[in-house]
C-alpha cells in the first residue's frame, strides 16, 4: 500500500502561552520530553511510514523551524501556505501534491500537535483504518475511544454499537453523524450510549477520493486550486499556490467534506491519545512527585502540591500554593490555575489587542 | 530638650525574599511607595528631629548603602557595628557616642524598617515619651494599641487601666510585665482586658539612663564597652568597638533591660503602625483596585482577585489566581499564598542550607 503521511502543522495555538508564541507555536515546542510535539508525530510513525513519505503542511514563516526540527524529511516534502485557512485548503494542497506523485498514494492525516502513549496500538489503528481507505471514494477517520464525558472535543456517532467491547471493536463503522463540543450532560449521554467517539482530526483516504469529496461538496474550493493540479512539481507551483490561497475560503475539512458525504467511516482508536489543548494536560501527562508536583527547571516548593512549574533559567519558589500552572520564559511569567488552563488564550488576546506584539 | 534618634538598621530579614537579600535587606528596599523603609524613618521625624540629630546603627556591610539612601545623615553619624549582637549592644554604642558629645542626649530608638501612616500622632506620642524620659533613669517605650488580636507580636501590660479609652491614655503608664507573642486565645484576652499593649520596639531614654540600666542588668555588656567610653570620638573608637563586640553577649534590650528594670514606662501609641513584618503586610497596607489586586509592574490579571504582584522587568500574567504574593527579581520568582508569607523564610533557610548563596 502507498502509504504517506501529511501532517499538519500550520497551527499558533495561543493556550501555551508564554511558551508558545506567533514566531515558535507549540507544534515546535519541547512541551513534554525532550523532543518537540511535531518531531515526536514524526517518530512515532517510523516503522509504519518512513520520513520520506512523511509531508509536513504549514506556514510559510514556519517552513525553517520545520526544517530544522525534522531533518529527515526531504525538503520538498513541507509544503507552504502563504496564509492559514484552516484544514481543507491544507489537505487538498497536499492531496494534489501527492496525487501528481503517486496517483495510488494513500495519505494520513495527522496534526503536529498531538500526543499518543501506546505506538503499536496507534500503528494497529492506522493499519486498519487504511485497509478501509484503499476503496475507492472511502473517507474514513479515527476516532478516539471516551474516556470520561470531555465537553472540549467534538464526538462522531456511528452505526450499530460494540461487537466486543465498549465504544467500538477495532474495525471501521460507518458515521452516522458528526456533534459539536456537547454540554456535560450530552458528554454523560454521549458516553454512556456506547456510540459516541472523539473527533481527533485524523484522517485516512486516497489522495484521490479526498480530491473528488472536495470536488463534490467545496466546489469553491476546488476551483481555487485548480491551477495546482497542473502545476504541481513544476516551476509554477509556488504562483499557483499563492492564488489558490488568495482566491479559496477558509474552512475545515469537517464541516467541508466529513459532515457532508455519507461514505465516511470511523475506526475507533485507543491508544493513550491526547491533543495536549492546554497546560491542565500537560500537568496531567506530567510524571509527578509525591505532592503531585510536576517540577522541571530551577524550583523549590515549600507547602504546595499539584503544581505544574516550568523555570527555564530563573529560581522559582513556590510557598503554599496548590493547583497552579507555572510557565517562566525569557520575558513573561504564566501564573495560572489549573483549572483555568483554557483562559490563557485571553491573556495572548488581551495582548493582541492592546499591541503589546513582542509577547505574542 | 536635646532630642537624636538611634536608627537600628542592623537587620538581615528574610521575609521580604526575593527582594531582601543579605547584601540588600528590608530596611533598604522600597517596599511600599517610592522611598524605602529607611528612608521613611527619617523623614517622618523630620520636624521633631533634624537629620544632623540622627543617628544610625548598622552591619559595617550597609555602611555605604545606608550613606547612598540617607545624604542628609552626617557622614560620622552612621556607626558600623563590626557584628550583629542583637539590639543591646548596638544601643549601647549610640549611648556611649551620644553621651560622649552630649550629656544631656535624650534618644530615640527606632528600627528603621516599621510603617507609621499618622505622622502627627507619631509626634505627639513621641513628645509624650520624651517628656517623661527626661527623668533621671527613666526607661519609656512606646506600646501599639492593638486593634486585632495579633500573635506575632509580644505586649506590654501597663498599670491601671484607660482613663478616657481602651488600652490607655496618651500619657506614661507604668509597665507591669512584658508578655511573649501569645497564642490565639491569650491574645483575645489580652484585647479584652484593655491594659495590653502590643510591644513596637521603639524606646525613649536619655543616653545616661540606658547606660546606667545597662551596667546594672547587664554587667558583661557593660564591661565590653568600658574601653569605648573614653575611645568614643577618637582614632580608637573603632579598635574600641571591634573590641566590644568581639566580647559582648548577643542580647536584646529587651530581655536584658526592660523585663528586669523597675522604672519602665510605656506610652500608648495609636498612629497607623506596621512592622511590615511580611508580604501579607505589604498587601494589606498597599493600595488595591476594586478586585482587591495590588499590582505595579507589567501585570495582566485574568479573574484573578486578592493578588500582590511585583514585577520587576518581565511580564507577569495571572489567571484564575486568587490570595497570592508573586515578586518577581531578575533571577528568582517568589509564589506564595497570602496567608503563608511567614513560611517565605524557609526558602531562604533552604537556600542557605544548600549553598544556594547567590540567590540568598
Amino acid at each position: 500500500m502507498n502509504l504517506y503521511a501529511v501532517i499538519m502543522a500550520g497551527g499558533i495555538g495561543s493556550r501555551f502561552w508564554p511558551e508558545s508564541r506567533r514566531a515558535r507555536p507549540k507544534q515546535f515546542l519541547r512541551v513534554l520530553g525532550e523532543d518537540t510535539l511535531i518531531q515526536k508525530t514524526v517518530n512515532r510513525l517510523e516503522s509504519l511510514i518512513p520520513p520520506d513519505r512523511c509531508f509536513v503542511v504549514t506556514h510559510a514563516d514556519y517552513v525553517d523551524q520545520t526544517r530544522e526540527q525534522l531533518p529527515n524529511i526531504p525538503k520538498d516534502n513541507i509544503l507552504a501556505e502563504p496564509v492559514g485557512r484552516n484544514t481543507a485548503p491544507c489537505i487538498l494542497y497536499a492531496a494534489i501534491k501527492l496525487y501528481s506523485q503517486d496517483p495510488e498514494a494513500v495519505m494520513v492525516v495527522l496534526p503536529a500537535d498531538h500526543l499518543v502513549q501506546q505506538v503499536d496500538r496507534f500503528h494497529d489503528t492506522l493499519r486498519v483504518a487504511a485497509e478501509k481507505a484503499v476503496e475507492e471514494d472511502t473517507l474514513v477517520t479515527i476516532g478516539i475511544t471516551p474516556t470520561h464525558p470531555a465537553t472540549g472535543y467534538g464526538y462522531i456517532q456511528f452505526d450499530g454499537t460494540s461487537d466486543h467491547e465498549g465504544n467500538g471493536a477495532l474495525k471501521p463503522h460507518r458515521v452516522r453523524t458528526f456533534a459539536e463540543k456537547p454540554d456535560i450532560e450530552t458528554a454523560e449521554r454521549f458516553l454512556d450510549s456506547g456510540d459516541f467517539l472523539w473527533n481527533s482530526g485524523m484522517f485516512i483516504w486516497r489522495a484521490d477520493s479526498i480530491r473528488h469529496a472536495i470536488e463534490k461538496h467545496m466546489p469553491d474550493t476546488a476551483a481555487a486550486f485548480t491551477e495546482l493540479e497542473s502545476a504541481a512539481g513544476t516551476d509554477d507551483e509556488e504562483a499557483a499556490v499563492h492564488s489558490a490561497y488568495a482566491s479559496c475560503p477558509s474552512l475545515s475539512i469537517d464541516y467541508g467534506v466529513m459532515e457532508r458525504a455519507d461514505n465516511v467511516f470511523v475506526v475507533p482508536g485507543s491508544f493513550g491519545w491526547s491533543d495536549v489543548g492546554d497546560w491542565r494536560a500537560v500537568y496531567d501527562l506530567s510524571p509527578k512527585d509525591e505532592h503531585g508536583n510536576a517540577l522541571s527547571g530551577n524550583v523549590i516548593v515549600h507547602d504546595s502540591s499539584r503544581c505544574l512549574v516550568e523555570s527555564d533559567k530563573r529560581l522559582i519558589a513556590l510557598v503554599g500554593i496548590h493547583d497552579a500552572v507555572v510557565v517562566e520564559t525569557e520575558d513573561a511569567i504564566l501564573i495560572c490555575h489549573r483549572d483555568s488552563a483554557q483562559q490563557v488564550k485571553n491573556i495572548v488576546e488581551y495582548l493582541s489587542a492592546h499591541q503589546l506584539n513582542e509577547y505574542v
